[in-house]
């Protein structure tokens, strides 16, 4: 079918003003976050906006009975090229569908529409002393719909899990344009072991799937208190050795962030007042729950960390506790100025390894950085072994864009022969596809046949994920 | 294929000591806890135990070349009818593989094949200050082989959650016999979100769609400290209400269980010793953490009890904390003992319902015992829900046999229509299968097209599920 027609016909089932057709606005649509989608840019035939499960339901029919692929996009802060519509189709943007269904706080849950954004959902949580807990860096654009779609997590993973253990239920608009509800029907339970786990499937399939239009989230009660404490290292290995004496002494922080030299150096040049003490690592623990238990943990993490730290200072104050945090919250910024022709890519830039083989790790990656002569600012979530890479090139000199891609491909092979995997955290998208087989072997047939069985037709998000 | 052929291949591949054949030994695998199955026993043909992949993957193929069933079983600690040849076939007993392969304590994880016993593997555990939270009440004898296909829970699955979560990688031989590793082949990371989760849609999937025979958990450090909470109710509606305020002053305990009066009765007719107070509910809370945050949420919790309670009680002593547990732990023996001819029934045992519909739930179960005469007995998870029914008959009259059936449909009815789920962790197996379609309405076709595409013969478990 011709795009004019697609076009056309869309706006007979959504109305104009719920449709985009021009090729300058469909360019928007043509690349999200993602380092490959940059220099492959691909814009979809139409984007269609729909803010009901009836009208979804009818676009993706439509696309179903004329063979047209479909590609649902939250906010299109992804990093993997998965919104796109790397084979053509139509973008479904569901963003603008930003719906709070309910906060059922007497059932410490909340029902939403994909579009909602993260950090308003947990504001609005907040009034009812609730929370969501995983914590993406995008929290202030990203949705929700994209959060369960890519299986989202970030700082808190280590104490609070990823999305998927809060996902109690989901409405999802098949391929063939069935609507099913999973996690029960009309069901408001908390546990719940009734059938095959389709809501678990469904999250973190990347669209593949079929389209999620209504999501049911556990909520936890807000803590009431948080502190942080800094530790700082002569020796890279010391660093992952204090995380694993941590939990040893059974603390579980919320979170453990680790900057290593590139990413200190980083951080000082882009903002010198920081001033980071130069070292070899730096670690980050946040830990959080009632007054005197982060009081007893901060002290628990201090006393372990001085055994190797140079230097650790913990804190309390809301003030101190933000400064503190600062180096992390402008090292993705910090990272992009190294050189100043640069520009940070995302690629290669959300391998999870073993706890145990972090330091080996960070080591390769510089190494690698080295051996390729491209800067790379190494930080990450070291709680769960998932490192951040930023790559810093001049995305317009080829032999940079060469030597990068290269680079990122052994970076990725690294993860893989470290015990870890190509994504901890971003997913797999257009970008990592190539990887799945060396990851998961003959599983992947079984995701190709679980697939097939859901959408014979193969139109709902090509191209992604294996 | 005949069963003495069937017997005789097997030996072939196992050798005698793993197989059996002797209806003496089957009947042993004709049943399990559920009321279903001790009505309705069934034998299978033949009792394989192999102890290691191979040895599964050949006894899978023998069955998918003569198209025979393959049931899986554990330890038979099952309420479901789970692990039982409905259908006739081969039973699986991995309860005498029973190997923990490694306890990664570096990377906070561990390896286990499917007989390992709960209780043996947090024994093991410990010797690293780990633990594997989920904690079922069948602990000294249930599997984690069974704990993954029920995606089993227990008293502190309100904080800990369910056994999905913390399984990071499964190896699954699957109905043809392929041999396929979930959540990365080599992997040892704890974060992991490469390619569509396999891993967790096996999770709970009852043995419908491979045999799972190796299993990677993530530990948690173990807490150290916990306390007890004991709160007395004149009113049944209090005990909800306790609870969600609770939640709301930020405070997740580890577990909070309820007796009604049914179940305190029961408890001092049984036990007189024990003393239970004559009342309408009591709640137990369990907190654990580290010494200060046990003692801070111990305090908020009676504060907010006796704004309703009748008594409360606080107690962090080993000895006392035992004593105000016994209660809730001598329950289940108690329920069985209301009648002098009676036997507790497991059937209806498992519903699960919002937290708001606890006390309507109750005394709608109650009314249901009135109605047809039966004696009940409540208890349960309050925490999530989850509701434990034990009704008490007579098994050898059939008058009250037709009468208990009658009142467990009604009680799982009721549990949907509350908006809530027929079970809350015991599972599906051939029990709850007729509610199916009413919980999930289309959402079956798609467990059923999942299934076909991996079991398209349709040998794994079936009568099961769905």
């Amino acid at each position: 079918m011709e795009k004019a027609i697609i076009g056309k016909e869309l706006v007979k089932i959504l109305g104009k003003e719920k449709v985009l057709v021009d090729e300058l606005d469909l360019m928007y649509y043509s690349y999200d976050s993602s380092f490959l989608t940059k220099l492959e840019p691909s814009n979809p035939f139409a984007v269609a906006m729909p803010t009901s499960t009836e009208e979804v339901q009818q676009v993706v029919r439509f696309a179903w009975e004329n063979n047209i692929n479909i590609v649902p996009r939250g906010a299109g802060t992804g990093e993997t090229g998965g919104c796109i519509a790397v084979n053509g189709g139509i973008v479904l943007d569901l963003s603008t569908w930003d719906e709070i269904v309910e906060i059922d706080a007497r059932n410490m849950q909340v029902i939403v529409r994909p579009g909602v954004i993260h950090a308003n959902l947990n504001d609005e949580l907040a009034k009812y002393n609730l929370f969501f807990p995983p914590d993406p860096g995008s929290s202030k654009m990203c949705t929700i719909g994209g959060m369960v779609a890519n299986n989202a997590s970030g700082l808190r993973a280590v104490k609070y899990w990823a999305t998927e253990p809060y996902v109690l239920g989901l409405e999802v608009v098949m391929p063939n344009g069935d609507v099913i509800i999973t996690g029960g029907m009309k069901s408001r339970a908390i546990k719940n072991v009734s059938g095959i786990n389709l809501t678990k499937f469904m999250v973190g399939s990347e669209g593949v799937l079929g389209i999620i239009t209504r999501i049911r989230l556990r909520c936890f009660p807000k803590p009431r208190a948080r502190g942080i404490a800094m530790a700082v290292f002569d020796c890279l290995d010391d660093a992952p050795a204090t995380v694993l004496d941590v939990y040893q002494a059974g603390v579980l922080p919320s979170g453990i962030e680790i900057l290593d030299s590139s990413a200190i150096t980083a951080v000082n040049e882009f903002k010198p007042e920081i001033n980071l003490p130069a070292a070899e690592a730096i670690l980050l623990f946040e830990v959080d729950g009632n007054p005197p238990s982060v009081d007893f943990e901060g002290e628990i993490i201090q006393q372990i960390a001085k055994k190797r730290a140079r230097s650790v200072e913990w804190a309390t104050e809301e003030k101190r506790m933000t400064e503190l945090w600062e180096g992390r919250s402008v090292t993705a910024t910090a990272a992009a100025r190294v050189r100043p022709d640069g520009s940070r890519i995302f690629a290669g830039e959300d391998i999870s390894v073993p706890l145990s083989r972090v330091a080996d790790t960070l080591r390769a990656i510089r190494a690698l950085g080295d051996k390729y002569g491209i800067k790379v600012v190494n930080y990450g979530h070291i709680g769960d072994g998932n490192v951040h890479t930023a790559p810093v090139i001049n995305p317009e000199n080829p032999d940079e864009v060469e030597k990068v891609l290269k680079m990122v491909d052994e970076i990725h092979l690294l993860a893989i022969e470290m015990g870890g995997t190509t994504t901890g955290e971003h997913g797999v998208g257009a970008v990592r596809r190539p990887y799945a087989e060396a990851e998961h072997g003959k599983a992947v047939e079984y995701m190709r046949k679980a697939k097939e069985a859901f959408d014979p037709k193969g139109i709902m998000n090509p191209g992604k994920v294996f």
